[in-house]
């Protein structure tokens, strides 16, 4: 066999260097490519079409539930940041500003929004006049910018691509609904289609949002250890309404403040992918979100009717709806089979002279490396099933297995310091007295900061892991992304 | 009948204030709100849903043309902006700069992209190689900032939506290949889905993209007689290759610079259906793009089986996947038939107790005001006839009429003078030398700029209208928004 062109799978071991596997990844499957423009990235074909089969997803099951889409400006003058206090305390000192629009120098400066709650405010103060308006469920897909120092792809950058939905209400009840239904969504959207286990819960009040008065996220645990926050909602209560002016008539007639809620995930969820599920091959990809579901690699594709047998299985699986490739270009099968491990497709079909005599197919499946010959005949059912149930399945049972090897119960700081030395980071289970200053001495002592408090609790003491005073939570403790 | 409860019918009528007219369509059809974001727009949920439909059509032949969807950071670098001397001469003077992320001041200042050759071109530059790597069919769908001076909803604002395809050849005639597909591909998409006739050609040389070698536009005209651009396609030769350095290793192992294209549709095209097809109750929607195909207005609705009757027709349109709303609001069914004529519903279905009784319903169509008496068997495939057939064909051949109304032949600048003054503005179709100076002259004499070169010549006479010298084109003239 002529040598290989390239040597795709040429990437750093993950357990050599774990942040250098993933740039490779990132890089050799050809998601993203660095810019001059420092701490933003070109999201690539392959890369981008992950994120459209998430926006896919997420944007049926959002209009399914009444939202609906709408686009707000993408600058926000600095006089509008400032009407709600905690908000502009939090977002302020990280966003770019804009000071020159052409030659001429802007009376009040423009940010570039790092996230669009006060556009929204304005907004809803203008069309929010009586009951009959509310609620409103809007959502936008845009990209954001957060003058962030240190930047990875995907997980951190200076400008990402998320959805943020906003919504507003005529009660407290149905915006807290509101928000934990968003948060539903999340889990189970990270659950079922990107096969990812995630925890619910909420932040603690130094993790909020600017803003909010309480925030819900979901925390995945990465194949390192590290914790990654995968989404978030927030209940705002009346406030951000208070600050902006929006009143309603009720049905008794008075004038009164509606409650809000805005929620959001990320092109980060590309990155939860990509450290949940990735091996020292390249990507694994759920097939829900994968560009390519499957992929045909003919073996001796000179040979007398391999092409033809290719093609037919080919248009069989597309005519099923699986987003199907036939890589018939003159690369050697191992180079092949090298690059489509790399780019994570979830399914390789290899069929050659002698499968075809024997009327049947090699399939391997990414996620778990195993290999087996099946018949043709309903070919299409048998793929259909491995990517909607047995992979997707299979991989979650394979991330919760290895969360569930790092998620350390600890009823004392020398437990927690002892867990994360032998066995290396990873989830730690400890219960709280509900005090800032115990959860900052936990992080500096311990080096895991609070992740959320779950809402299915355990009583795992009474007892603070820290003061030893009455527990109020149980917290899910990490180092976080 | 009550007193309506809404007027939503009060707009300027379009013969008294055509552009306040138009300013009250925007805002009375719920497209758009203002913002105290000066020269942006809040795009509301009926205005999106629009473009959503536009974006799934474009995006869907896109990709079936082999187009993949990218996206690049939404900043440029001053220094990179300024690599090809056009192009930064057409765009500096028009962009948004950022000069401080946090409370850093930058040292290359950044501007929020009016356009994204700069940055497609600095990734061509790192990913193209050798001619095994093209041709790459890129494009985007983002926002981008134009510093304007004037602004108007959907048809010149400082933040605007649209998609940017990038191209990248290895020969020249690829590439202008390419720019003309895609001209073809607006061309259709505004005469099939927009039903809105547009002339296809050729940009005058003063008339150009900042760095292109040739621009060709499609010129559509409105329902007050002024032209407007509503899609190019531009290819620049190897400029931008040369300036950014992108080579490429040939078959014969020589480097060469490849050849480059762009092409874009803003979300100026909705501004353009509502002066093509709107009229003086509001908006008018193509059935293509119409966020609500068809709206079922019950009449009598307390009465006995018909909110019944009403249900089984909207489960049967549905069914037959038609964008289908059933309103059982109590606001009287005057009010909802001005409120759906106003938000352009290509279609109204009228159902009341002696409708059912004779199994039938009326049906209103919105562009041409015609009510039928239509029988219940088979609606859906009645209304999909409508949608799919009768409506845009209709709509198209009422928009080609009034602008063959519209447009004048002429053969002196006198002719032009009269034309317009007697029949107002419009299309003037008149021959030219090609050189800038009549191209000026005949605009400061007669107010009309050149629109397009137009692919379809006529030889109207053969000497130019201004000069009198041998002519080399037929041009296209008008007022352009």
């Amino acid at each position: 066999m002529a040598k290989d062109k390239k040597l795709v799978s040429e990437i750093t071991s993950m357990d050599e260097d774990f942040a250098q596997w993933y740039t490779d990844i990132c890089k050799k499957a050809e998601l993203i490519e660095y810019t001059s423009v420092k701490g933003c990235m070109v999201i690539r074909p392959y890369g981008y079409a992950i994120w459209e089969n998430i926006q896919h997803i997420l944007d049926t099951t959002f209009k399914e539930l009444g939202h609906e889409n709408v686009c707000m400006p993408m600058f926000i003058p600095e006089s509008l940041l400032q009407k709600e206090k905690d908000h502009v305390e939090g977002f302020a000192p990280e966003v770019a500003w804009v000071t020159h629009g052409g030659s001429e120098k802007l009376e009040d400066r423009l940010c570039v929004r790092p996230t669009s709650e006060t556009l929204f405010c304005e907004h809803y103060a203008n069309i929010v006049h009586s009951y009959r308006d509310l609620p409103k469920l809007y959502n936008q897909w845009v990209s954001v910018v957060r003058w962030e120092k240190t930047t990875r792809p995907f997980l951190r950058s200076r400008e990402f691509l998320w959805q943020e939905g906003h919504t507003i209400h005529a009660t407290a009840e149905e915006a807290i609904e509101e928000t934990e239904r968003m948060l539903n969504v999340y889990a189970d959207f990270c659950e079922k289609s990107l096969a990812m286990p995630v925890v619910k819960g909420k932040k603690t009040e130094s993790d909020k949002f600017a803003g909010a008065v309480s925030t819900y996220a979901i925390e995945a645990l990465m194949h390192d250890g590290k914790a990654l926050q995968a989404g978030t909602s927030h209940y705002f209560g009346d406030g951000f309404a208070k600050a902006f002016g929006i009143e309603y008539t009720d049905k008794e007639n008075k004038r009164v403040n509606p409650h809000q809620t805005s929620w959001g995930v990320t092109t980060r969820l590309i990155g939860a992918v990509i450290m949940t599920h990735g091996d020292n091959s390249g990507l694994v990809l759920p097939p829900a979100v994968a560009p390519i579901q499957a992929v045909i690699v003919p073996i001796a594709q000179h040979k007398e009717g391999v092409l033809d047998k290719a093609n037919e299985l080919l248009n069989e699986l597309k005519a099923a709806g699986i987003r199907v490739k036939l890589d018939d270009s003159e690369n050697s099968p191992g180079w092949k089979f090298a690059e489509y491990e790399m780019k994570g497709v979830p399914v390789r079909i290899e069929i050659g002279p002698r499968d075809i005599e024997e009327n049947q197919c090699i399939i391997a499946v990414r996620y778990s490396g195993e290999k087996k010959t099946v018949a043709l005949g309903d070919l299409d059912v048998y793929v259909k099933a491995l990517l909607e149930k047995e992979i997707p399945e299979g991989m979650f049972n394979k991330a919760a297995e290895n969360r569930a090897n790092r998620t350390y119960t600890c009823t004392s700081l020398d437990e927690i310091t002892k867990a994360l030395e032998e066995k290396g980071d990873g989830f730690v289970k400890a219960m709280w007295c509900g005090d800032e200053a115990c959860e900052d001495e936990i992080k500096e002592k311990t080096g895991v900061g609070s992740r959320c408090i779950p809402f299915e609790q355990e009583n795992l003491s009474d007892k603070c892991i820290c003061c030893g005073k009455p527990a109020k939570h149980m917290v899910y403790w990490g180092k976080a992304y």
